[in-house]
């Protein structure tokens, strides 16, 4: 049973053609059928016009947890909408992981939750994602 | 009446120090107080693992976008929620435009609405946002 | 032409069987194609623990216009995720207008924006709301 | 050190009160502070224009979960905004259970993620909220 790629390295594959990922350096923790950790740190260029940490960071970080997850499992996903919390501020350094988890998944859709953590623990961030799942594999 | 600063000038201030605003190319087009309106290029390095644009780059500019509304009335204003939904692909070169209007503003709490479209006026996406606003001036 | 039922028949049809909108007294004040206006008064049992219009009604409401505003094209449409944001409380006694309106539709989803507001304009309420477009006709 | 009620008898007084939890027929299964478990049957009048459970019931009962949860630390928590995701139908005769759980409060803002589920454990809907909290007790 050849045709259901491994999770771990078809996001591994993902990730690294994900241009956004790159630039903001987010890195895979781990991976597996419909569940990820990213990892990533606040860096200087992520900060807003108050210095600290940009919502717009914290979602692209969960966002591209939400992509990982959600095609992991070897169809093309695509985003139709997304939701996002925040809980606390952010600054440079902070080193923050993002869990992804499949809330449901039915032969079209699926839907994913995805908390952001600093490294103590603390919920800097809550996001919930809907995707249409197409019929193309991901190459 | 100079204690408010007039809402062009000081949108135009935040957006230069809005590091995220640098590194993505945003450029302001018009601010008045709870308005604004800004331009995104989608470049090569907005692109996602299909070649498409980056849903996290569709919500930055639009986060952007409420930021600059939501910070014009010259109170700082920290983003509590926000919720976007993607209607149509983008790819690299379309020019995107965020258009961010007021839905409500209490003394201590604002919501907005900002359209992301394309520049033949095709709504791309939509997204809706609430602050919580401080006591501390835009500095 | 007569496979495409007339919007505002087929609205008014598929309001007269929703248990919900009969439970609240949600009226119907037009219907056209992917639009709708629907209209409710707040009664003694719509309100919260603090007397106060409850916020599940204004959901409710919301929600009933935006199930009729993604029927009335002739398709089985499904919710699949929504969100609401409130801004000014409501009494007994306030008259709500829903207005749903159209923000995209493609063959398998559609998204549906819904303002709820008090009969003298202010908006009381911002729903938005997405629908998976299934193939089976109305009845 | 009687100033703070008990929550579980706090919750009870004002799931008592709400009139739309009797009209739906919400009963409390248990409260502590920032957490609670309700449970609804759907009844033939919570269903929508095609005989399923309506969507504006299940937001409702997570609504008023959301509302307990909220208040149950004895400051009167208004609701700002919230989202719902939907998994599965729903059917006459179901018997759903709400499960509230905090996800961040501060002295102005709380965060509660409420788990619509089935008595078989499956997952019918998801829902996010966000209140303000005000320096009223709850009475």
């Amino acid at each position: 049973m050849t045709d259901t790629p491994d999770p771990e390295i078809l996001v591994a594959r993902l990730l690294e053609r994900d241009a956004l990922a790159s630039l903001l350096g987010v890195e895979l923790i781990e991976a597996e059928l419909g569940r990820c950790v990213l990892r990533m740190t606040v860096r200087p260029e992520h900060l807003n016009g108050y210095g600290g940490g940009h919502g717009g960071i914290l979602f692209s970080l969960a966002d591209i947890a939400f992509a990982m997850a959600s095609n992991s499992r070897g169809h093309i996903a695509v985003g139709i909408n997304a939701s996002i919390s925040y809980f606390v501020g952010t600054k440079e350094g902070d080193v923050l992981y993002a869990r992804a988890v499949e809330l449901n998944r039915s032969r079209r859709l699926g839907s994913y939750r995805i908390d952001v953590e600093r490294a103590d623990g603390t919920l800097v961030a809550a996001f919930t994602g809907t995707v249409h799942i197409t019929e193309k594999p991901v190459a």
